[in-house]
């Protein structure tokens, strides 16, 4: 659906630019289970289990880095 | 096959760069397993398991770092 | 809540650069992860468990490269 | 034996620089188990396994980070 | 306590340079866990682990990338 | 011991950075675990296992990133 292209790297600031990192990890799920129904039955597996969670907030550091370089660190 | 050989970085915009992230992604368990059929046995147990999802997604992040930088972030 | 929003990444010092770099490795886990009730059950799970305690040094590794560069290394 | 040292990391093309990144993953396990006969034994076991393909994908994507900075890109 | 302070990331050579990514990485687990108590009691499991020895070892890379880059390499 | 001193990042080709890069990996692990007879007892372990061999790999690849930009990537 249209609202979910990935439009630009650019954000205002670096609290949206990690917004977009966490949107950028979890488009990486979706493209490889595409199944809305499947991924709400994950949901609670890897929410509560505390090793997931880090996994999780690693890929949103990486995708975190692209995105703070994209924006040149949003340096003035 | 021709086709699934990897001519260029470049792409217009982001969503195409993610797209090729993915692609990238992917290649690099073909060549490890080539075989398609071992691959498709393989599709149903990591695609819903939440770990082997967000382990994806970490490659995705990393191929998507170096097509974002090829593409000089899409800015301009 | 306003204090949690991430407003720079510049910080005075490498020290400061550190503790931003946690914060920003938390601040993963609190969007996949926002009860905060379920958080603290996970914790005293992670934090007695070595591997858990390496990984979430990595993810704060990789935030810190982000926040090091940045500062362009808190040189000058 | 001389063939298989590292010579550059210049390729042609991308397609060739992913080859390399494929290469220099395998490179890192054959120093670390020098012996053909256990990694011909090891083969079958990562190869059919969903988390083991992922986490060779993940090496050779580090790995094709580093070719594509070198060529810059293969742009010109 | 005020020696525990990261004060700078420059270093004057690579050995030095690698001794404070070691130190970064430690850091990363004594704020996570800062208990001294509970940290001597994990050392004797993570030290003896073939995989928690090799994950340590990735987030002193991680680090030594950066402390690496902010020392320009240590070229000149 | 001194030999064992890090002295510089520069090498003469990329297999001598590749071999740096090894060292820089074991390097890791010596430090966490300094005993080498428990280093001796574990090597069995981790090299006859396809998980760790490709975790091994990986630390190496990040090395080998940092290696590689120091030399330029060894072009000219």
């Amino acid at each position: 659906m249209p609202n979910d292209q990935l439009q630009t790297l650019r954000t205002k600031n670096p609290e949206e630019g990690y917004q977009l990192a966490v949107k950028l990890a979890q488009k990486g799920i979706v493209l490889t289970q595409p199944s809305e129904e499947i991924r709400k039955m994950l949901r609670p597996v890897y929410s509560t289990n505390a090793d997931s969670l880090i996994a999780t907030s690693q890929v949103v550091a990486i995708h975190f880095q692209t995105v703070a370089f994209a924006n040149n660190y949003w340096n003035q």
